[in-house]
């Protein structure tokens, strides 16, 4: 049997491993139109910004060593510019002698990746313009950081790769600004924890500049003006574009192999393209989201590395095992925080017109008698009746990965915020509470649930509380300090005895710093024979930091508060 | 409704707050007997050891605040010395006036904890011997070991809070000793886990003395003379008792409540006593072990918090919500390392004739390429059919928390490793790589259940091995500097040329570092038609612990190796 692999990074290599670990007498070929194999792709900004000081650990294998350890043919600086499905060849370029041949295979795998977005804006093509995809690019962009090292950079795109570059250029010493076109960084992430985000970099003395676009780029001295939709050029020398990839479908087009709706390679459960003989692993395909059942991308490398161990599982034993698609858990590290997500964002479900309850909430790393606890802040969204899980949201500084990956499991197998009030982690004062914040926010979406207590969104409650009576249940202290527009403060402690400062027969919307003592005050309330009431979801924490970012993000819109 | 509480701690408290938020109008009298409630009993050795500096923060809430804010009438120093269950009322001492009185309830709620064994030992009453169960005990015990600062300390006993004093002591600054009974430290982790975190201790200069008891104490000077079981006396300041606690149960069983073959106090899935108008949550009470169905007690506040809900629930609501039974999930940090369990472990497994197979896996805590990995080991015991995670135990340095909560809520559910296999982790190079070490775990797992591997354990490995060909796939120079006796070295690399070396027809058993080579180099024979063939679980890093601990813990019993 022989077997041919298009790309050999994460998807690629991880199928030619397993392929040669259940087949030891078959022959593997796997091409690679770059320079390098199985590089640390997610690495590549690290090693940028010098926090990944030794090139070398970018390597995960070399061709040499691959081939020794796999007997695997790899052919890197050798392109694959066409298939023949009716012949089962492909012909390919070696990108050194410029040699172009044919090589049969009775399977093909197809893991090409993506591509950076390359928008034809004037100037797109100046010195100093990059976008990172691998191992050159990095080499490109790093020797040109050194060069300019205590100048000027503009990161266009604030998503994931955006955010890294941003902090890592700035520890390399460059002045940094990021360019972003939509109100908020980190697209995927819904609005609220972004603002949180938002909040950090802007405390960490990065330029921040939302709801802006780029017209186009100049050629300027030893740099390059970035000109910006409202009309301002910004000055800089270097520029890293970051506004998104897509599916790197060329080949498989060409091939006549059936695109999705997004743009991907269509596989089946197998991971089996149109074409019986040809399999798609990575980011280059499109695959059925396990909650929505749409179509959809996935640029990750886990899914990638997994895909790979079932293709290759496939492909010797004949489809055995079914791929059950990705969630989409991702996570960045943003200079001091951390931002992870899984499933359907709020945003989505909105948009899919997918029933959901949200409920954020805010707890500890770990113990708050322990030194170093920080406080993290989860969003939970969930169906209405079931209570299934349909996403998960952490922003936070410690742990937040480890939270993300709880709930990340729970969202992939189908299971309920029920799920999350009875996981029994691992407590000692170090690593979390008695009640972990996935046991918390767990137990606020079950009161939610079981109509224990109404909750009321951030960007719903200036509208919904107008005529209302707005409490604020936290100390005079933290009222003074500050508090939405219109509210009263009678403490939680003493609201039992002020209870007849609150009117009967208009509704209450009660808010404390960050929930908990909102829901104290709710149940008093309710029980006391008050019908009309809800507490704010995350409390003033989150509005503030949300209500803050709406006006900074729209200064010509009407003000938020 | 009034509900009488007795204990204020972990389960006690929770069961009173939550009794208050759903049902406003109840009357909630909470007894303790000590002089403080709802404290942070997980923190108490760090306050000890000087890592948490503030007395107050290990006061999570105080009689006065938890009654402004709960409204709950909380009488400390008052001890409940009697239960009428015919009268439904208690009988309770006031600890400062010695007044004595009996109170009605209308339901009961035991949360009495455990308490340390305290062995009738000769000279076990002498001045600088403590148990460390609450607040009192440990502000003699800090005061204590303040005046012997640069003194010496004896921690009897190496379960998980003798390991946290002995940090925390020498943190103190004393010179520690800690005396263990058993053949390991920390019982319920198996032997090979526990051997890693042996040579931790050993490294931090801490004199660990397994298989060895205490006769008895004997006065001296402004000391103490330890009196060991092999003879020798040891000269300390200070004593800490840390061999256990048990349930206590002298309320209950007086009352005639019915106890159980753990000696816990026994309760229903509504955490319900013999006597309905009774509950009890917390140490106190034993239940059913999920996994192996039987009666167990369970000394962890997490559980202990959430049947305080669960208890409040049922009370409320009418026996509404079960309880599942705790799968033991417990984590302490060793000085830099940290070790994690759940699920039963093998030793238990062994006992109980469950049948299992285990296997241990090494793996990075992130990616290797970014600064600051360290390595984690996991074992996982599965079932032979089904592959149901049965337990798994982690030791590592960082990110041992996080794999322990995602595989104790897989063991929680009932899960198999099939799952681990899945589990879309969130992967950035800070935080783990794109196979998680829960992934690692999980493929290796079904390796061996597919039998795509046979796996041969430390602890068996001498034996079956004797007139095998034992195969060394490490490179020359991890050869050179410590190999297993008998062992020929054929690098993984050169080992497809080299297939003649092997002899046909004999047993071969191959190791690696950690696994991974092992098992490549097994794929390579068993396809090449070698047939009897065997990996080493854990590889050299597992065996070499183990071996090297087994020598030391039994030098008079026939050398390991």
């Amino acid at each position: 049997m022989k077997y041919i692999i298009v790309g050999a990074v994460a998807g690629g290599a991880s199928t030619a491993a397993r392929l040669r670990r259940l087949d030891e007498n078959a022959e593997i070929v796997i091409f690679e139109k770059g320079a390098y194999i199985s590089y640390a792709n997610c690495g590549l900004p690290y090693y940028i910004g010098d926090i990944i000081q030794d090139r070398n650990k970018l390597f995960v294998q070399t061709a040499a060593n691959f081939n020794k350890r796999f007997n695997v043919d790899v052919r890197i600086m050798t392109e694959v510019i066409n298939i023949n499905p009716s012949k089962k060849t492909i012909t390919a370029r070696n990108q050194q002698t410029g040699e172009i041949f044919d090589e049969g295979y009775d399977k093909l795998v197809l893991a090409p990746g993506a591509e950076p977005v390359r928008p034809p804006l004037p100037g797109i093509g100046l010195e100093g313009i990059f976008t990172l995809r691998n191992v050159t690019d990095t080499d490109f962009i790093k020797s040109y950081v050194q060069k300019y090292a205590s100048g000027k950079a503009v990161v266009i795109g604030a998503g994931f790769i955006g955010l890294e570059m941003a902090e890592n250029l700035q520890h390399s010493g460059l002045n940094v600004s990021i360019i972003e076109m939509g109100k908020q960084v980190l697209a995927p992430i819904d609005f609220p924890l972004a603002a949180l985000v938002q909040q950090h970099i802007r405390s960490k003395g990065v330029d921040l500049r939302l709801n802006t676009s780029v017209n186009g780029f100049k050629k300027e001295d030893s740099g390059i003006k970035v000109l910006l939709s409202n009309g301002e050029e910004l000055y800089t020398n270097i520029v890293i574009l970051s506004i998104g990839v897509k599916p790197d479908t060329k080949l498989a087009a060409n091939a006549g192999l059936k695109l999705g709706p997004a743009k991907g390679i269509l596989v089946n459960e197998y991971l089996q393209t149109s074409d019986p003989d040809i399999y798609a692993v990575g980011d280059a395909i499109e695959f059925l989201n396990p909650i929505t059942g749409l179509s959809s991308n996935t640029y990750l490398a886990g899914p990638a590395n997994k895909q790979g161990r079932i293709c290759a599982n496939n492909l010797v034993m004949g489809n055995v095992q079914q791929y059950n698609g990705s969630i989409n858990t991702a996570i960045v590290k943003v200079f001091d925080m951390t931002v992870a997500t899984a499933g359907v964002p709020v945003k989505q479900l909105k948009n899919n017109n997918i029933e959901y309850i949200a409920s954020t909430t805010h707890s500890g790393s770990h113990a708050g008698y322990f030194p170093g606890a920080t406080q993290m802040s989860i969003q939970l969204a969930f169906a209405p009746k079931s209570g299934r899980l349909l996403s998960a949201q952490v922003a936070g500084y410690n742990g937040v990965d480890k939270r993300m990956d709880i709930l990340a499991s729970v969202i992939q197998r189908g299971g309920s915020i029920y799920e999350l009030t009875e996981l029994e982690h691992a407590y000692a004062p170090p690593f979390s509470s008695a009640k972990d914040p996935v046991n918390i926010a767990g137990f606020v979406a079950e009161n939610i649930l079981q109509e224990q207590m109404n909750v009321v969104y951030w960007d719903e409650f200036k509208e919904k509380a107008t005529d209302a009576f707005i409490l604020d249940v936290r100390t005079h202290k933290e009222f003074e300090a500050g508090s939405i527009e219109g509210a009263t403060n009678i403490p939680l402690d003493e609201l039992r005895s002020r209870l007849e400062e609150l009117p009967k027969g208009k509704a209450i919307y009660i808010y404390c710093q960050v929930g908990l003592r909102g829901y104290l005050a709710y149940r008093i309330l309710k029980q006391k024979g008050f019908v009309d009431i809800y507490n704010l979801s995350g409390g003033y924490k989150l509005w503030n930091a949300c209500a803050a970012e709406h006006q900074i993000n729209a200064p010509k819109i009407k003000a938020f508060v």
